[in-house]
């Protein structure tokens, strides 16, 4: 956590916040704060600044807020995701969120098991949280939106044209003879397959939808490795 | 497991090898193999190609070996990691060895916990384990090596200056003025810090060794995230 992310919730007058829980135990044991200390904040979706700490104890911490600064930008990418598995999931979406995916879809896919969809990580309580701290980690305030998609054939021909429009779209296929591109100009649509990859009939329609197959070279990269290396390469990561 | 990584003692004649334990279960549960099937296999630090299951039973696969193929090319990449929290060295050594990394070292910072070196994962037979996991996922043979600096000054007065030795040598350091570098030619060594980063006296002893700091844009990134980005930053990932 590089900053404790504030919810409207959290504020007991205009600049007041009083934190509990997880963002007041990592004042008490990372940051090791005391009364008088600055710390990093943000409001969620909206400006990054300073925290003062007014009073600290062991159930709460009331801070003096000043947001001055605005959140880094957002990347212009819209990730569609074959719903990897849970133990995976909760990794793949706070690096999401850390590298400042914004537009996540989880989709279905032919090796997408079943029991993926039933894991308690899709509550909406628990993709908050985890997108939380992807964002606490990178220094960012802007929530990245997830949506859930449970048939791949209605989502690919119904929804998935309009994601494209006026964006790179690809789909990231091991095996295939296009490399995938490096540094694009403009938003970008990227497909990302389960573990052993979309198979050749998804293929055919996300190509169908609009995208163009690319690879990364011969090794094969686990979901939660081709995203940050899929993101490196496309965008030029704020630099 | 893209590939299953055979060793000189799984051989019982010179082209037939016999797999138990986790190898063996994986034909079983993930690849469901009979016999007659041709699976992927490759030669540590050797050839890839195909075993053909001769024999299946409960405990153990008979496979005629066929090496045909070389390994992917490794990555011009000297790797200096500090000591990353145990929960996350395991996936982070899996991950190098997923993304061609052939040489890690390991060493102390300020910021790393002493108890982080007290982790079985540093083991021999650990460390081997988690490496060869990362090659069967990518699908390559070639052992990384890796090696461990419990004391980090030494190391970067007497060791360190020998290894940056015609490589561009580079330092991640969020806060720094100058973005890493892209796809360069040639051979790198990379210096990645602790969670919290290097402190500023271990910068400088980077730099006096030879290092330039360079950032990777306002998002403060895991290990874990890091190493993949800045890989797929600087090197064209086999595409």
């Amino acid at each position: 956590m590089n900053l404790a992310l504030l919810f409207t919730e959290d504020f007991v007058a205009a600049d007041h916040a009083l934190l509990a829980g997880r963002r007041l135990a990592h004042l008490h044991s990372v940051l090791k704060a005391t009364e008088g200390d600055l710390v990093p904040v943000g409001l969620v979706d909206g400006e990054m600044g300073t925290g003062r700490v007014l009073r600290l104890t062991e159930t709460e911490a009331l801070l003096q807020v000043k947001l001055t600064d605005p959140p880094p930008a957002p990347l212009p990418l819209t990730l569609v995701l074959a719903m990897p598995r849970p133990k995976m999931f909760r990794r793949v979406l706070q690096t999401c969120a850390t590298l400042g995916v914004k537009d996540i879809w989880l989709v279905n896919s032919y090796k997408v098991e079943k029991s993926f969809w039933q894991t308690p990580w899709l509550s909406e309580e628990n993709l908050r949280e985890n997108l939380v701290l992807g964002l606490e980690q990178a220094r960012d305030t802007l929530m990245p939106r997830v949506h859930i998609r449970k048939l791949f054939k209605p989502f690919v021909e119904d929804e998935l044209p309009a994601l494209l429009k006026n964006t790179r779209a690809l789909v990231a296929h091991p095996g295939t003879s296009s490399p995938c591109p490096t540094h694009i100009e403009g938003p970008a649509t990227l497909c990302v397959g389960p573990e052993g990859g979309f198979i050749p009939y998804e293929v055919d329609k996300l190509i169908e939808a609009g995208c163009e197959a690319v690879h990364l070279g011969s090794r094969i990269l686990r979901v939660e490795t081709a995203v940050p290396v899929l993101v490196s390469r496309l965008f030029d990561a704020g630099a």
